[in-house]
């Protein structure tokens, strides 16, 4: 190759950049394990703001792609290496300083989620959003790609939390947006643009997140169906009346699936289970459960289960949360995040189940029902190129599925790579253009991601 | 005037299009009053997203600057008009679909906040945004500013609630962006974009709004303190460990400007009151005021009163409202809208009395105290223009003190055309080069609401 790395060896030290191709390796993928990744040039594991802009100027300088990397936990490719690209990954960037006056936190990108929960846990708050992976998942790539959650049903996503950022921008340039102001509107919502644009504007460096009061206990609630339609109807009946702390659904595949794990008696012959839980304060939570009950009873459950012991109702989240790990076992997946408005949620899922039996493959379906945000969880066997082919192509028609009923083909996971292709059916002409226009206008050499998003 | 209107007219007919100067005489000022707002080539009252589209591309093919007026009760100048613009204001577009069963609803630009929650209060539904101005601002406005309100210290600002837009851009596209979808991250978050861009991005034309279902009575608890410092104390006592529903703070002559106009019993002599609800279910209303009696006691609150009748508690949120109102009978007002971090609350309220007194001029001080966001009230007489001369010098100061103290100059007014001049000191040339260049790429012939935030 014909870039001289020295300079950049030289302003960062060995340790911060990577050039050897075997420990490049754990960079090249995040969690799509994109076939098509490709081998950095380098990897700079960045400690510092100053680290990014060295970074960022470099590539501009050469001409040279910037893939950002949080945690690599993401499932649209949006971390994915290119051939010759300079990874800038914040793992490094590990700092948070929390204010328990304001309730406001102000964290560097590389913190786990869980992390973030954890330090602002010890004075007494609580920070919200709750990606399924929360143990492996950064804040910063959670900023760039807008995660969302099991909470988000009643408390929103990560732009719901975020009142402030550091980016660097395409040319280096370090830009302070927003701050620990809970109302602010001095100049256009820069900082909520920089939310969920997955890299391609910008590289997040510091994030000023909003926090809320430690949550209360939750109630639980368990109730399984033998019609999808009663269970869809319970969805509706809840979120027109009440906001629920989560409201989430697995259908027949994903129960079995996980009763092949746990063996903890879920009825393997229901259609759907619905998890439920309410963090009203005292006696209301339960209270607010018993509603849900009866609910679910006039919608013909098969079984309701309600239980204030939040050790108890921790039971069936955790088996709500094992449903991905518990279908992996089956084969490999391609893990979709489509999301419609709530009363076409039983079409979408009758339509992934018409997709599954057209391509023959298995797709179990575990939703966050109450936001309408589905994950079909699209089964193959990698060894098998003509299984592979055909739920490669199921994943498409998922998208185009959504699109027909006027959803969204990601929720929460962003657009990445993986589903680059379906956006422009989704935005159509005029708003892709606009997103092209934005994108022009603040990485006009287009070093930022490059197929990611757009 | 060298532009013959006769297309536009053709086009939309007379009575969506004033030429007549007495007839657009209401259409020159907003609430801000600019002494230099101009006088508009034309008016349009356009009645669908097509007449906008239709004037846009009529202002864009004689390169005539656009100004987008919704009920124009702006209070920082953002729907003055100019010298020979074409102002398109959006009062006739009152459409609202509620959906119940989503809790969502599609409202076009027109209709006033109220008419929004009363609308969707028939359906047992909430739409929380409530700026003081709620019965005479309208909801495109509303989503233009990126609008505050009383009950934004729990349940956030407009932005907050908008799902999805349509707009029209400078060259006359209308674009939909988002919609009735709880998460969404499929392309970049232009909703959020527009959200607060004050007209200078395209026109708002539809808002899909997100809904709560209605609110639990609240209890309601007033303090007054003799101490500015007590006072303040009690607002971080507050907010650092529990969620009120309203926050609210009025200073020694706020108090007394109200209690002229009500003879209520205000006591004249504190220096600060805190009027604070809470909207926990049940007695937990109850309790949490209790709480929050104990932490105004512990701050040697001189009378603490709270009471779980809506209506008794009501009279002192209507106490509140009516501090702007009150204070105007004694002067023209200069309407200030800073916001500084919680901690900085005590030291904001202190400069201002400096400045108050340096300049001699009265500066009653209203405040959504839980979000730090405070209405410095700049009292004049316009017909000393020195004392204006005066009020105006404050009304910078005030501002300069807000950015010293780490604060913005609005939270939630708007930076419109009278507080432009200080946005650069505010955001810094590079956040302010970030604004510039995305409005650049959206409004590339600087059109729209040009002198206006940018």
């Amino acid at each position: 190759m014909s870039i001289d790395l020295r300079p950049l060896l030289d302003a960062l030290g060995e340790d911060r950049v990577l050039v050897d191709p075997d420990r490049m390796a754990g960079y090249r993928w995040d969690r799509a394990a994109d076939p098509d990744a490709g081998v950095p040039l380098a990897v700079v594991r960045a400690e510092s703001t100053a680290d990014v802009q060295v970074a960022i100027r470099f590539a501009a300088e050469h001409g040279i792609a910037v893939v950002p990397r949080g945690a690599g936990s993401g499932l649209s490719g949006g971390a994915s290496a290119q051939d010759g690209c300079l990874v800038i990954s914040t793992e490094r960037m590990r700092r948070i300083d929390v204010d328990p006056v304001t309730r406001t936190a102000v964290a560097q990108p590389g913190l786990m989620n869980a992390e973030v929960k954890a330090a602002v846990a010890e004075h007494g708050l609580w920070y919200p959003p709750d990606p399924s992976s929360y143990e492996f998942c950064s804040i910063g790539g959670n900023a760039a790609t807008n995660a969302g959650g099991l909470c988000c049903v009643k408390y929103g996503v990560t732009t719901d939390y975020v009142l402030g950022l550091e980016v660097v921008l395409a040319d280096g340039t370090a830009v302070r947006l927003g701050g620990p102001r809970l109302k602010d509107v001095a100049g256009l919502s820069l900082t909520k643009l920089f939310i969920g644009s997955e890299g391609t504007l910008g590289i997040i460096t510091e994030v000023t997140l909003r926090l809320l009061p430690a949550q209360k206990a939750p109630a639980t609630l368990v109730a399984t169906f033998t019609s999808l339609d009663d269970a869809t109807q319970t969805v509706l009946d809840i979120t027109g009346r009440m906001r629920p702390s989560m409201l989430e659904f697995m259908d027949r595949a994903s129960i079995n699936a996980v009763e092949d794990v746990t063996k903890m008696g879920l009825p393997r012959e229901a259609q759907a289970m619905l998890v439920i839980q309410s963090d009203e304060p005292g006696e209301h939570a339960a209270a607010e459960c018993a509603l849900i009950t009866s609910l679910c009873e006039a919608n013909h459950a098969l079984e309701v289960f309600s239980t204030d012991d939040p050790e108890e109702g921790e039971a069936f989240v955790v088996a709500r949360r094992m449903a991905i790990p518990a279908v992996e076992q089956k084969g490999s997946l391609l893990l979709e995040d489509v999301g419609v408005p709530l009363p076409q949620l039983g079409a979408l899922v009758r339509g992934i189940e018409q997709i599954s039996r057209e391509r023959d493959v298995l797709i179990p379906v575990i939703a966050h029902a109450g936001d309408g945000n589905t994950h079909p969880l699209i089964l193959f066997d990698p060894a098998d190129a003509d299984m592979a082919s055909r739920a490669q192509a199921a994943y498409g028609e998922v998208m185009s599925l959504a699109i027909r009923l006027g959803g969204t083909i990601t929720g929460e996971h962003g657009v990445g790579r993986l589903k680059r292709p379906w956006l422009a059916d989704y935005l159509g002409p005029d708003a892709l253009a606009l997103n092209q226009r934005i994108k022009n206008a603040l990485d006009p050499q287009g070093l930022l991601n490059p197929g990611t998003l757009l």
